[in-house]
């Protein structure tokens, strides 16, 4: 038997809207400390991790390791079923073929959803930890920002980091772009500070269209930290606070010669 | 000669909106008591039923009963081009072939439009007054809601009714859903109050996506009542305050054997 | 070498969103003193023109006059990428084959745009100045409002100004549509003043469509001119405080004998 109770469904449904664009099936992983979730996008591009540690919950009770496979579009849409205020439990039996999700309102009102589960075969891959050349925290809404706006000049931005600042840019037949942020910090404002972290200074391409779906994720945290080094997939984290984190994992484009 | 007045032209654009996707061509009944339209929906499933009290009009003058036809869609247009706080007159000559429709605006604007009549053949059905086994009130937004949720899962509702609560179910290719009320009394806030009357428990299959045509009147009222009897259609009625309603009426679906 | 600077970048941003529906390509004249563009629709019926005074500017150098032909649907993807508080620095060299556009935020942020001029060969029309027969003045959001409105009903619109007000006529296949305004007044609020002035009345017919592109102008200027004469072209005028303007001339309809 697996049950947890989360205070605020609302949580869920934005992890939902995070993943729903880039995962059409996936399966979510409970065991005895977190529930979680790893999977490729369907283009077999980029890698997505959730992972909502069970100390975050109000209520987490695991008998049994499981593997639920879901539809995650399915998933989605039940929980956009949620009112903002309302609990969330989830339910599944050890061998069962459902999961349970009930939200509770304030008012009474009580919406229970039988969702089907699906048998997935996914392989987990291993993500090794690592250190990383450059690491950059900034606004949530800011990297929302950028993207959107670099996305109508060209395909593809080169980040580049160095001590003084960090730099975004895009070629395109209209022109190019820049875009610069420097180091700036507010003692109690997370939703304006900028902190950059350098190891190693790097200059790097990325897809811009999948940087842009993992902006769907700026709801969930007030800061995103990117992590990049050459060779290795830049990683894109928005922490949940007291409860977990979303990632996303791009690889560099490799620059082929002009 | 007809003529009327009501102090706020947003009550009528609010009708407009909650019956023109349902009806195409509608016959406002008007006598000394009330300006009234009642038709089947275009696909003769529904039935919609709007009465305004003369007492709740500003002024109301009618000197000879008139059937008046209109293009739904046409007047709601018209009506979309007031104000909020536009006042409105409706005038028709006794054997005109156009309704006046002015909007006076607070800051002396005043719109005038002349809508052409239609003539339209439509037969009115004398709906008889019936008890029923249940009454479900509720908050309209909250009725919307349910309706806006559970049409994610399925086609079809099933409502149960019995003394303790109400539960909305619906069966679906991706699993289940119930949606639960119970009774809940707040002393002055309509917008949360559910009550339940029942004489007999109904137990009753509806078509989902008419109920939620009919949400589309949720602006004119904070609450919405369910009338519900086996047999008969269901009515979902939205009181206007101080001037009378909207109804829709919908039979329940004839369960077949599995 | 062209540099100047504004301390709203959303100034900008709106005058493109003002005439992008318009103007495909257009070439920014600079001079000592003004920034401004003039030219055709697409389809060769309004003429756009656009003043900016250099005194209107925080900084404003122009060492020799020239002649800067963009698209103006990529200026205006650009300019969209400003935030609302952000200063504008724009640079053209005398030789050069790009615009430089470059946003400064509060937070230290910078984006860079470099744009590709084009070569375009616009003529320039002499516009004569003029006395007009009336000229109204009204709330720019009321101009937009009853554009809309009058849309809904047909395709032209009759604009008769005398000197008790103007009336906004329109006929159509559902009715016929008349908007009347009158002269009003309020010491400090342009939001809600009407002002009417008439040498001659007159009394004649636009092309609504027209007027609603124009109306793309109204985040402009609470307020919005009207100046009309039988056989010129009307103009529509958005002052934008302390800086300039956005006309749109529009030649009346030739009336048929019905």
């Amino acid at each position: 038997m697996f049950e947890c109770r989360l205070r605020k469904a609302e949580i869920l449904k934005k992890i939902m809207e995070a993943i729903k664009d880039l995962i059409r099936e996936g399966v979510w992983d409970v065991s005895g400390n977190s529930l979680s979730l790893q999977s490729m996008d369907t283009s077999h591009v980029t890698l997505v991790q959730v992972a909502l540690m069970s100390d975050g919950f109000e209520m987490f009770r695991c008998d049994k390791n499981l593997a639920l496979g879901v539809n995650i579009d399915t998933m989605q849409k039940l929980l956009k079923c949620s009112a903002n205020d309302d609990t969330l439990d989830i339910k599944a039996e050890d061998d069962g073929d459902v999961m349970d999700i009930v939200f509770t309102g304030q008012n009474g009102k009580v919406a229970e959803f039988e969702m089907n589960l699906m048998d997935l075969e996914i392989e987990q891959l291993g993500i090794p930890d690592q250190e990383y050349s450059c690491v950059v925290k900034m606004p949530s809404y800011e990297f929302q920002r950028i993207c959107r706006d670099l996305s109508n000049v060209g395909e593809y931005v080169n980040i580049t980091v160095v001590k003084s600042g960090v730099e975004f840019g895009v070629k395109g037949d209209m022109g190019d772009a820049k875009i610069n942020l420097t180091e700036s910090s507010s003692a109690d404002n997370e939703k304006v500070t900028v902190t950059i972290m350098v190891n190693e200074p790097v200059n790097l391409t990325f897809t811009l269209s999948y940087l842009t779906f993992f902006t769907k994720a700026t709801p969930l945290s007030d800061q995103v930290c990117l992590s990049i080094s050459p060779d290795v997939p830049m990683v894109v984290s928005y922490e949940i606070e007291d409860l977990g984190f979303v990632k996303y994992y791009l690889a560099p484009k490799i620059e082929e010669d002009d």
